[in-house]
């Protein structure tokens, strides 16, 4: 497990990021089987968290009889997102939630009658109001699964009407958090396993949920902890956070520092002036020959500000050091206050860069800090923990890979809550069947004609281990089996095809919801599951298909059977032009 | 009333888009004056929705003593999004309400025990538990007003602990609220106010709040509509809807309709098959020598799908063309279901594009009405209205004005709610004043260094009732007046002042938050009344600041006072480097 054995060596070793809590959620996860399935984390998603439209469709269903005809939809990408060629696929526990809590209330109904136009009978809304999942099917990829373009995630099967209905909000609940997870587990793989990733982006979210289920879905993506409390109280999420600029601007002086005891850290001895220890640590390292060309008078108020801290979390100390200047003020000043905690039995925890060259203040902060080491003998110093922050994307994570760095652990924000390099996801729910009559929806655009069908799905492995291809084969075709030759054909390119003799055939979907039918369903994982499920979906993928740079597309393919069938429907639907 | 006029006229010219229906808001809005203020709309919003480092940060206060020291933050934006030259501020409202309604619960405090370091002492969370905004002002432009960078949109003051605590949440309802209100102006602003503007954006907003909010603030911004039935049950926005793909493909063919019969709209006498009359209509049509060059067969479950919408509203008939094909198909189909209508007395809506060129079908599909409206003397065909969806932007839009085309309305998603251009608004909250003392955070960056001190802000008109530049002063400087001369300087560049005798001068600040200190304040304006406030500020601004592509800067400065206070704090604060 490289996320938790970042975490473990960074404990292990002495360093830890901060303050920091596991505390338990607030919500249990939702029983699997039979046990009954919570709400949806967001009070806001309701029956009408959707489009108008499904509200007109399903009159017009409804008026048309058409209300109970078997429908089956997909739910699908059809474009990896971040010039990838993978999505990590999240959101399934929200839309199992949502599909069996749904149920218009009295006062939805009511809101309902005054924006439907006044030709609508009464009859329908009262219907409306019985409605409900107990019908319906889901079908879905695991959560935290690797997956590609085309392969539906969810296949949702029910009466049209009520299927229907669930569009928007399903599409609501997978399109963000799978851009989102997607985006984090990029920002993993360009970091590499060894680094310490924090999620700080409330503030710059997209609305308050885009920061609590943004927090979410980063950790299941393969963040390690989150700024983001509420997120950490309802997911149980690891929290992080120390101070901010304010913090240090909000300090004068030394005089207002009125409580300055510490009692030493093995509890043996008080220091009855904290404030003049770290005076004189700062004298002592201005003194010292070795670090006398690194500065010369610091900004006072800066270190009161430290000091100040230092007393409040004497176990935990890090300091943002970019207040006045990072190498001339704000480095030497936690030095000195981490000195003096030094004295006391205390190690502080390190440092965190929130603007200019990351790269040359953490070497420079390296290297001051090993001076110290050398010059006090004060045994870690060397390796405190150096966070940096300040708008950080893949980019820069790469640019500071290639430019070394001393960055052991980064906070980042803004870039991974907003999918700034591409902020939609552009799931689809398209019909592919409906009482058992394949469906086809066509386009000028060829990416853009859906797969007609109910389909299985099937992730075929090669000798050495990795997925090879993905199949979709119609529900009534036999599946493939292991050590079988089977022709796998790309659906709309007539010559891309290639016969496969998989060592290993993993059945894709699993029933999540099954309404009333009393049929299995698989339990909810914990989110820690989901992540783990994660990262070990992410190692098994063939490097080259999960480079941030130029990767290869994965394959995904029909049976041939499903290919001629989908051609088939095709020139039945699409008119025949004619050229006058 | 521009976006207004746009729906009259479009409602009095016999034209509705779609569905539509304008049902009152769920909420009540908050009460101005002594009123008690609801908590925020999403009820995830509450203190915890937070920085984790706020937490720790307050705890540092408290144990210092500093808990109390009166505080003066700054909310501010430094860069304008999407390359303009204004921000539309937003979010105001739910600021206020959570300032209004801020308390952590017993369960809150127990999470926060879990996860700060045990050395933190009891007697820190019983403060925090009694913690309000009691002692708190609030004091802002008001909401939908066109702002610019450095100038607070919020000015916070209180008990440093508190103010410190309102930071990550307040920007987090500022944030996304204003850049997507700013997003929404831009649409307006290059679409025409004539245009209808429909936002369609849930499926892929940021979350599900991405999505309510999204609504809300496209509304403030200048949109006329949404799809959104949660936003239009909640703020009381007019929502509009009809189909989807899924409902054109879900029809086989006429065989599915059993109920055929439609009375005519003046209820005189029934058509007992409605199914045949559309098919004597198409059959008509594909008889008529001057449509003949149009089209051949059309696609007849297709047919079927629209006659079976049209039973289901035949006083709001409107399709989706672009199933199987626009122009041979979707285009003829619809308008043999529109003459169907026709001839009992009813008038069809029009038609959605959602794919393809929309210039080139739209300006083919006016002419085929115009076709029909000759053939069939069928008033009105001519000018039915022409929606058109499909991933529009600004630069969508702007290519449609000068390619020419027949779209009377758009339906607006991905790039619109998720701000697609630029993700995230960078709004920072700044302390700039403790205990009465001016406080400045530097910066390598100059564009990072705040502007110290409480400050009052105005707008300078000139003679033509243009603003002219804004002006920030000290707290403690008399404000500007109209006809006096008063010396404008650039914050931070020396050489750029200006001399200004403003005909007009407005106070940009109110207080809309006091606290029990029962001091007058503003009441909070209705979402109408938002969405005109900001109609009428975007109309007030110089064209060449607004216009969408090279917009010019506008002039934001401080007093020649505050100048030099800012430049001597500046240089009072930086440590003077060492040349070795």
């Amino acid at each position: 497990m490289a996320e938790t054995s970042a975490r473990d060596s960074a404990e292990e070793g002495g360093r830890n990021v901060g303050i920091c809590g596991d505390g338990g959620a607030r919500e249990a996860p939702a029983a699997g089987g039979s046990g009954s399935i919570p709400p949806p984390t967001n009070p806001l998603v309701t029956p009408l968290l959707t489009d108008m439209y499904q509200v007109t469709m399903a009159y017009a269903y409804w008026k048309a009889g058409k209300q109970n005809d078997r429908a089956v939809f997909d739910l699908l990408h059809r474009k990896n997102p971040f010039g990838g060629e993978y999505t990590v696929f999240a959101g399934l526990e929200e839309c199992v939630r949502f599909a069996a809590n749904f149920r218009f209330t009295d006062a939805d109904i009511e809101y309902l009658r005054t924006v439907m136009p006044p030709v609508c009978e009464d009859g329908f809304f009262s219907f409306l109001k019985a409605v409900d999942c107990s019908e319906v099917d889901i079908h879905a990829i695991a959560e935290g699964s690797v997956c590609f373009p085309r392969v539906p995630l969810l296949r949702v099967e029910g009466p049209l009407l009520v299927v229907q209905l669930l569009e928007t909000t399903v599409l609501t609940l997978v399109n963000y958090a799978s851009l989102v997870a997607t985006n984090a587990a990029r920002f993993r793989k360009v970091a590499g396993h060894d680094k310490l990733l924090l999620e700080f982006g409330l503030r710059r979210a997209q609305g308050p949920d885009g920061g609590i289920s943004g927090s979410k879905y980063c950790y299941l993506g393969g963040f390690d902890a989150t700024s983001n409390l509420e997120a950490g109280q309802r997911f149980g999420i690891p929290v992080r956070g120390t101070h901010s600029h304010a913090f240090v601007s909000s300090y004068m002086s030394f005089d207002e520092i009125i409580d300055r005891k510490l009692q030493r850290s093995d509890g043996s001895s008080t220091c009855e002036d904290f404030v003049l220890l770290t005076m004189q640590c700062l004298k002592r390292m201005q003194g010292a020959p070795s670090l006398q060309h690194w500065f010369g008078e610091t900004n006072h108020s800066e270190l009161a500000a430290f000091t100040s801290y230092a007393l409040a979390f004497p176990t935990a100390f890090q300091a943002l050091v970019d207040t006045y200047d990072v190498l001339k003020s704000g480095v030497p000043n936690f030095c000195a206050v981490a000195l003096a905690l030094h004295e006391l039995g205390f190690k502080a925890v390190g440092i965190r860069l929130d603007s200019g060259d990351l790269s040359y203040f953490s070497v420079e902060s390296r290297k001051f800090f090993r001076a110290v080491e050398k010059e006090f003998g004060a045994q870690g110093f060397g390796n405190m923990v150096i966070t940096a922050s300040n708008d950080i994307n893949e980019d820069t994570l790469d640019a500071l890979n290639k430019q070394g760095h001393e960055i052991d652990a980064y906070g980042i924000g803004t870039q991974l809550i907003t999918c700034y390099k591409q902020p939609a996801l552009g799931c689809v729910y398209k019909l592919v069947e409906i009482n058992g009559q394949p469906r086809i929806k066509l386009s000028e655009d060829v990416t853009k004609v859906t797969i007609p069908c109910k389909k299985q799905c099937y992730r075929l492995y090669g000798k050495e281990g990795y997925a090879l291809v993905d199949l979709m084969v119609g529900d009534d075709e036999s599946p493939p089996r292991a050590g079988e030759r089977i022709l796998c054909r790309h659906p709309f390119s007539e010559s891309r095809r290639a016969f496969v003799v998989p060592s290993r055939v993993e059945p894709l979907y699993k029933c999540y919801w099954s309404g009333s039918s009393g049929a299995p369903r698989e339990p909810l994982p914990s989110l820690e599951e989901l992540r783990e499920h994660c990262r070990r979906e992410l190692e098994a993928q063939r490097s080259d298909h999960v480079r941030a740079f130029n990767p290869t597309p994965y394959k995904v393919s029909v049976s041939a059977k499903l290919y001629d069938f989908i051609h088939f429907l095709w020139l039945n639907e699409a008119p025949v032009g004619e050229l006058h």
